[in-house]
């Protein structure tokens, strides 16, 4: 599989999981290239990271991540996976993204409320290159700390969308709608 | 209280309920009098019949529910509530509608699978007066009977919309978006 | 009609109306009673001071709206529902609530940038009675602010949900799905 | 690019377009391979035809449009990406697929009323193999079919979601939220 793995092809376990819909219009609105090299921060189970791996492999992939628990999740998916470019990172960003090389694209699916240092540290490690930022929100706090990324920080192509999945599902004869919790999606570039 | 009970003024036990945003909404659709006299097929727990009483003393409602578990709930939040013009009516539409004054808006939470023949009875029932319907759905099967009341009946006004809530819910520092599962409503005014 | 009018029954213009399903989702989240003093601020077409002024002759209505070609339409609106229980009052909150009755309930559904400011007018001026309060909100800023009021002021029975209603158009032989926009609702009791 | 490109990157006309969120998602849910043989069927502007035909040189993309006016655009949007495994076929599926190689992928964004013959069709010209295929709905009828297909064919790991997409745009200081039309998605494999 290139792009597209289904929500039960990775071990879960309790961690949060980016739901397909969400991972695949995150990875979507990277607009990744051959040979970008991507954070993904607050990785959970991995299945960003390894989306984002399937697509070439000439993508380098760190997977930073600080819960033990899903550090576990994420290197038995890589494992099972078979992918080779997904190099974990344990630790708590933006600590952690020290001493990694320089990112493309970065997607952050939990930020453990270092937002807003984890955007400095990335803002301030570009030096004339661009850098694609993906972040997604299950709060009203984060969506409002995304709102503000324009203010804080030299953007463009800044986009603020909501996505909500209705599912269906099987009962007897009837096949019922079940409502998803919305998820804010936050993209835009930084230039400086 | 005339109007806007909250959800957990009701007692509920395991008896599925309408949410208040989508009671207030049917309520709003039904367009009601003062002195209307309306039927609630499937009542549940009754909150949509109590809902209705409130609005004015002189509008009669006929709560008809099959479940004895429901029947129990009704009963106990009618008499919480100490409303006066809400009649239980147990056994299963359209023959429990037997008898019962020809009503001038119906609201139908729940149909048993008899949609078509309740419709069809409310249908038969009328003469030269108009009678307005609220119908919800939560299956994609009873959307699709609710599409084709248009072209089994003569109807206007008919409407057919969803309505998808997302509340809030605080969890440490942060307010976490919660969907619920979408409605569909269809409302139309039955005329011969 | 006691409740439950139509979009199509109000005479409109180009000034915004709160549309029907999120009108009877706030007028049901007000809880009113049948002698409530109802401000309804930022009345615009007059759709929701009519609702709330349909439900009882007893119940007093103030709308509040600071623009001319809005107090034309809700002066028209009026006249041809033929309620007599609204007081149109031309101003800008919280100026023009000088002078009227203390309110028991209010729905705020547009507020010029004053949110805060009529808040603290409000509140300050119940004295030891409670106060329902209903906002709509359709920008990410008025969300923000609504969620601060938990901490602004003494509040119970706080509550924000998000209403997304999609509607369906006939085009030909196939029924259409059209979302409409967001709306964010809050509702509380300010108590001192 | 390899994935990812942006509504404004396509030329559009007066075409529909499969927007972003939706067209990634439906990329997603192909789940496509290396050596993918995909159609677009009802190609529209051809926007998922070159998101599928970025993901990797050697994937073989069929777009099939009977449009004049669409078929015009496809061009143009090849032809300004660059891409070279994107095949135009112009004509009215289920006719206009004979002679194409055996798909391994099928996208449906459009079937003109011919839903059921071409599923059929695809159905028929597999043998042994499976057939992943993903079809879009923006009407109620087009939904109720997409229903049908578990019952008429042969399939597994059948889903049908909802999404509703919510953008934001800025107004003066405010962000104000814009709501999309939900579209519905239907995939599933062909199995005989």
């Amino acid at each position: 599989m290139m792009f597209g793995r289904r929500d039960d092809s990775f071990i879960r376990g309790q961690v949060p999981m980016t739901k397909a819909e969400v991972r695949y219009i995150s990875v979507g609105k990277l607009g990744l290239q051959q040979d970008s090299v991507v954070y993904d921060i607050g990785s959970g189970t991995g299945s960003v990271a390894l989306e984002i791996a399937g697509l070439s492999s000439d993508i380098k992939v760190y997977a930073i991540e600080r819960k033990d628990e899903a550090l576990d999740l994420i290197q038995k998916n890589i494992d099972a996976s078979g992918v080779k470019n997904v190099q974990v990172i344990q630790g708590e960003a933006p600590e952690a993204l020290e001493g990694l090389p320089v990112p493309t694209h970065v997607f952050i699916g939990g930020s453990g409320g270092n937002l807003f240092s984890i955007l400095q540290t990335l803002y301030d490690g570009i030096s004339g290159s661009l850098l694609r930022v993906v972040i997604t929100a299950v709060s009203l706090e984060t969506l409002e700390e995304m709102k503000q990324v324009e203010s804080w920080f030299g953007v463009k192509d800044f986009e603020l969308v909501q996505i909500q999945t209705t599912r269906t599902k099987k009962v007897g004869s009837h096949r019922m709608m079940q409502g998803e919790n919305p998820i804010w999606i936050c993209s835009f570039t930084f230039e400086k």
